[in-house]
């Protein structure tokens, strides 16, 4: 595995907990199988200078979990929970993680009769406080990370998209200690277009880390195809490279092939593909933002904010009397605002000349 | 129409200021022609003893507004927006309405291309901030409502569902100000159920109003029907009893006869078998709650909660090593959370009984 | 397992051939030990007069199938499905099936790009026509079926909806030798309303099973749950009252208990909850027949073709010059077709009084 | 108009009777009105040489056809809609129409309570006859096209998708006499990909032209815009140069600018950038056919039906027993098919390189 990382070039890898190592009888059977792979782990990070971008504990496969980790009606289940996130948090640091996740399959409700909705979020606010001060007690200097999904293997998921998770974690007091690991993937299951979280995340300081797979949007369920559409790699890496990057976080393909795709190269053409249609978004976002036509023609939509007024409105300084009144001291043919085109197609004929 | 309304033994009514009165051509003009309706709106309600719950203006029918009134590029359509709102907030006063309601249709976004999310949202921001300050500053004591919808007209629409709306209010600081009335129709079309953000609404005690219309799940746009459905019927009465009724807010029909249903006596036939609709929900859910072994059944679910630890949890006295010792401390053989059975089907076959 | 059945009281059982007997390592040896339990099979049968109502190869589990069985690009695979099916359908002659079901859901589609849709076509229909022959030339005289389904595990199945596999059938003339089993899951998954397959296939003359399991229409994949909303099952019985009964076919719970509902219990209550919502239902249709008003209403929808030139176009003795001539015989004023209400809400609101 | 065509260098147009011309108080009337529109067509058609790819009748705007109308459960309706069909078939090929196009957003049903599918199917099938006979009464020889749609305006229409109106045209004995007009929009409203409906008629022969238009796959509605995703462009000329071209039919932009688009410009960049999309698209297509690569992969999937074994199996001369046999005759070790890969990947990889 790290010398097909080092044939494919990728610098950082991930995990799930119950991937890399199997259960024991018990929680601390269970620790000690893992802590013997993460220490070749450890070994194999230095041998090939391949980092850890972040891990995770997996919440969801095991029966155990059925009724949720951090949102299980049954306490005992909520401790169990809480002993593995613990414990994967302290992996993670040993291993030199730049992040932990935190992915909630299950952390939600498949029927609303037999459901306690704000018990369930209330108790699930206290798990990720918990998190956070075992990760300053232990000095992990990782970024937590939320990955919303809105569904699938529940009926809902409490983490439905980017904006349901950043109004979860405000109203909680939680925004400061985590960002969100956006996978496109689950912003089309809820009903946005692929870039859509990865924009609203971004432009709120939010984003944190993309898992890059693309799914089928006239289906309905988690394809977790390898990501093939150059136009959206653009659009994602446009947003990436307005912010600066990802900082701490990566790009990651949390992909998997076909199940038809049975032979041993067709994981590595998956890959290259994707890594090449990454690459492709990449040349193409750089493009857009030398060249700048497309940036400007958009700022200038807004460009009637550049006045008193406007700034009188976004400090906060503005009310309605004034605004009428900007209105009634017009001449009267004047009252009426111009019909601005918003001129959609312009725009997606000049970006079609950069895909 | 009020003697329609007395006829079908409805207390109140709710209104749109551009389907009240035309509009001239200058906003004093337009103001005046509503100035008059308004007029005879008050009387009318004076001798039938019909009341206002809530008004609201039109912002997404008339081209003005194709590109967003609150969240327009154009400052001149704010300030046209906020003039038109400035005049319906003072006419819904003066009618004794008990709310007044934001639905942003055009507020959103067609195209990523050409839109700065970010700023919109705070340009909306801002706009329901003057709101607020015109409401205390007129003395206005109604509540004011915003109605979340995903998409239609715009292809997104900011207010996408309850939590999207819970948490931009929270990021803004406009929680306290602000309740939300729920349409089930627009919820499901945000991919949840019909009762789901009435019920995360309700629980977060934001809940103000509710419009009763359903949606077709199996079509993507709004088609407004009465709603005939029992079952959700007793869902949504469910959780307004549970929440001792919607206080200044009602249960609104903002639904419309099929275009093909061209008779008048449709029109009286649909409100009939919606409120009938309606009314057997409110018993069906009456009954549950009186008989109590749903929720008995329900609350089962969390009894491990109440216990010291529980407590402990949920009052965020807790951490990680607390809970990894309560599992550690049992035997081996019981560290394993028993598997228990979130009994959805007897949930479900006992709640068809009472329906 | 029988005695449950007799516990529950049904009569009659159905079984996919991978299901009851694990597979060898050869043909031979799977149909050896398929052999045995059908021997035990059909002395329970023989024991608890529980009889079977179909038999069914499971062609979509194992990785053989991932590319499709009757639909394989491999003619190699293609053969040992036909071996599989030949078999299958012996057992269930032995056992004196009342019919035979192919659902494919590997029949179809990932990617167009490699796929040749009208080769795998022809390649199937060449199947099922050797099913035919097969059939008539062991003597099984029991119904073949075919159930459609639009997707899942496939992108894209090619028995997509009832009018798809009728469509299907007809052209390639194998119209005569089948019907369809309908699972209104399916039919949902395809975009229409529950019922609506079940309907379109019963007034063809295809209806010869259903499968009564529900999904979730706001959810893409297929949940297989037990069926218990009655109004749907009203729907569905008021077809199969119609066309008097379902024939050699039969009512089917192919459905699952959630993922949760693990004690043993669920699994009964399931199937109570779900044969209560289908005997309401049928009750239910049974009084909307009885009382007749429902159907008056419609049919009076459809008076004006009780007429002679009613009858001529539905004899396909009219031509356009002598409707034109209909419409322009009648004075000006009464060539506009009078406007004759749907009348929707009225329907559903009477339809509501039944259920 | 005419100018701008010539300026777009279009070679054809289109048209719906009643947009073209406005209606009158009688069929007689109304026909006079078009007359004139229709002489004055003929003159430009001439003047610059662009001529009428197909006509349609609008059946679907006008209250009159709110319940259908070759679907209309009132005669009178049905008789003025074949009157109206009547007349725009007569001035179709007086204008020289390539072919006559049925598209039809009403006949279907909103309400499955109030609707009797089967008569209304015969009712149909009897109107499409008569357009048949007319056709050959009048000496039209343009090719008869039916363009599906799943829905919208109506709940559920007939005319569901290409696969659902094969098996209708099928059934009723109409296949010989209509090709389809493909709308990929509607494709994907009918949950497939936008080329699946273009791929699956043209291999069943019954591709007669295309409809370019785009709509939203995360939207649930008809956005008819312009086509601006070169891959999918791409995908689509693949398959109208496989068949060697269009024949009679066109690629027909029915796109509408966004409501927001309102500068005089934006309809010509609407249509050049939608051209420029299907000219690459052409491009690629062209690029893909030439290289052989990929068309190279596909048929190599397929090699092994290049047997006798295949052969016997598609020309219908084999049997099930034939091919148990096949299976049966191999060592045990090599009775299971080996595991083929469907490289997917590999397929979209090589895709991408052309586009």
């Amino acid at each position: 595995m790290p010398s097909n990382f080092k044939r494919l070039g990728v610098e950082y890898y991930t995990f799930h907990d119950r991937d890399i190592a199997p259960t024991g009888e018990t929680v601390a059977q269970t620790n000690a199988k893992l802590d013997k792979i993460v220490a070749l782990a450890k070994e194999l990070q230095e041998a090939t200078n391949i980092k850890l971008l972040w891990g995770t504990a997996n919440l969801f496969s095991h029966p155990r979990y059925m009724n949720g980790a951090g949102t299980n009606p049954d306490l005992h289940v909520y401790a169990y929970a809480a002993a593995q996130v613990k414990k994967c948090m302290e992996v993670t640091k040993l291993l030199g993680g730049s992040g932990y996740v935190f992915w909630g399959g299950r952390e939600g409700y498949q029927s609303i009769l037999n459901t306690d909705i704000k018990l369930e979020l209330d108790h699930f606010a206290a798990f990720l406080k918990m998190a956070v001060d075992y990760k300053n007690k232990i000095g992990f200097t990782g970024q937590l990370l939320i990955e919303p999904k809105p569904r699938e293997p529940t009926k809902h998921q409490y983490d439905y998209d980017a904006q349901t998770v950043m109004g979860f974690l405000n109203h909680y007091g939680l925004s400061n200690d985590f960002k969100l690991n956006i996978e496109p993937n689950h912003t089309t299951l809820a009903g946005h277009d692929y870039e859509h979280d990865i924009e609203v995340a971004s432009r709120y300081g939010m984003l944190g880390s993309v898992d890059s797979n693309t799914g089928d949007t006239l289906l309905g369920w988690d394809t977790d195809q390898f990501p093939m559409d150059v136009k959206k790699a653009t659009l994602v890496m446009l947003t990436v490279l307005r912010q600066g990057g990802l900082g701490s976080g990566g790009l990651n393909f949390d992909s998997k092939v076909r199940r038809e795709s049975t032979d041993l190269d067709d994981v590595f053409i998956a890959h290259i593909g994707a890594m090449d249609t990454f690459a492709r978004g990449l040349l193409n976002a750089a493009a857009i933002l030398e060249k700048g036509d497309l940036e400007k023609l958009k700022s200038h939509r807004y460009s009637s904010w550049d006045s008193d007024l406007g700034r009188q409105v976004e400090e906060g300084k503005c009310d309605f009397e004034t605004l009428e009144k900007f209105i009634n001291s017009k001449k009267e043919s004047e009252q009426e605002p111009p019909r601005t085109s918003g001129k959609q197609e312009k725009f997606e004929t000049m970006f079609n000349r950069y895909v």
